[in-house]
């Protein structure tokens, strides 16, 4: 990279879910400063109303301001349904989300049929469904379910177990010989990525955008020359809007190990 | 009842799970008009941190008293746990919670050993065994299970299937020959009884503190001549922290065709 763009980027979720995400930008920009918000206080946003949803992605585009961070990304498929418009808007910064990150890396591999998973919210707004239709000429078959026992599933731990795997067979037997594709879209849903490529079949390829979103900040960063220069180590910030030991109790299962400090950020002051 | 005090009840909970102590107030007390809060846009409150919570339930305090309640319920047991004392102590109307409610209730029985079952936060929290305890002097036997899927499988409708029966034996055969009672620790859960019933035995007593609380209100509304007078039709009236719509979508299963205005009421305002 030629620049030496030391801001941080910023990541955010309504909680521990987009920390997928942040694993993959970390792996794949080794270089760059992290800040990551958890909107703890509200979690999970897949129950909550469109309106709702937009406040609070505003009130942590606010935050990443004062943070001055060089690029935003929406870790959350719910807020990235209801929101991405509003912050690329009114931001004067880039701001990627998951769901058009997932749309692309689908068409690439130019599927004829398309199947997408992903909380009640993220189902029920259809927008994945009219993304990939307007990028493709409504030229692709698309079905879709909402699984909304997933996150507590993964939350609880349960990534293999007989529970989660009659959880996977009943939400995910309708794709049975439909599809050759299967977009997660919740952040959740990688830790079950084994289980559920076993249910939906081999020969069904299924897109994580956590890892698509993180090869799309590293051409952006690049593009945009926002790359940081190489230095000793990169330093990750996490902020949550409710109890940061809870938050850390919490993420274990997400976290890979990384280490970085907790902090409080209260987003109604 | 002998007075006529009209003013009405107040009920909150996180979001829809209350519904089930609104149900069993309604139905023990008639005549009288309830005001019920759920504040969806932080539900659900088991996993958020006890000093949230708390600032949650004083904003409901200060809505409740906007509106003259003469007497608040706390149906969630999360907040009941975190924030009771503190709403008791604030307040110059009687606060009533499910926890003592249930407690009061499971010791009426003089059991031996007692089972409990609720969020990672109430059981976390070891209120119900320290208040039973306390009450008990020590004498019972006590053992508890923190069940996070029970809420979002009751959210999802499953109430009585394969993988409920599944998920309800993994939680709660450790309770197999070892307790006479089971306290039901989260409103959400009276939706699941006759399966927890099933699994833990038809010779478990289960206590379920909607019922519990319903009787207490009465007793209480009578000592403290709070009783409305006989009228023609109570009032229900129901407030949201988010969507109105999303409320009345997501608390179908609990309303048993009880109609009433769903408004929006921002806590942060």
């Amino acid at each position: 990279m030629k620049s030496g763009d030391s801001r941080p980027i910023g990541i955010f979720d309504s909680g521990m879910g987009g920390l997928t995400v942040f694993n993959e930008v970390k792996k794949s920009l080794p270089n760059e400063d992290i800040i990551y918000f958890g909107d703890t206080a509200h979690l999970p946003y897949g129950n909550k109303s469109p309106e709702s949803v937009t406040e609070f992605s505003l009130r942590i585009r606010d935050f990443f301001k004062e943070k001055k961070v060089k690029l935003m990304l929406v870790a959350c498929n719910t807020a990235s349904v209801y929101a991405i418009e509003k912050l690329q808007k009114s931001s004067d910064i880039p701001v990627l989300g998951v769901v058009d990150a997932g749309v692309r890396a689908a068409l690439k591999y130019e599927p004829e049929s398309c199947g997408i998973i992903g909380t009640y919210g993220t189902i029920k707004s259809g927008s994945y469904e009219k993304k990939l239709n307007n990028a493709s000429g409504s030229k692709l078959r698309l079905l879709s379910k909402a699984c909304p026992l997933f996150v507590p599933l993964v939350e609880e731990g349960w990534l293999d177990n007989d529970i989660t795997r009659a959880v996977a067979h009943r939400y995910l037997d309708i794709f049975k010989d439909k599809i050759d594709l299967l977009i997660l879209g919740c952040t959740h849903y990688p830790l079950l990525i084994d289980i559920i490529s076993e249910v939906v079949g081999k020969k069904v390829r299924v897109i994580n955008s956590a890892v698509e979103i993180a090869a799309q900040v590293r051409r952006e960063t690049e593009n945009l020359n926002l790359g940081a220069a190489k230095k000793g180590s990169a330093s990750y910030k996490f902020y949550v809007s409710d109890s940061p030991e809870l938050f850390k109790e919490q993420s274990t299962i997400f976290m890979n190990g990384t280490d970085g400090k907790i902090k409080k950020k209260d987003l109604n002051s």
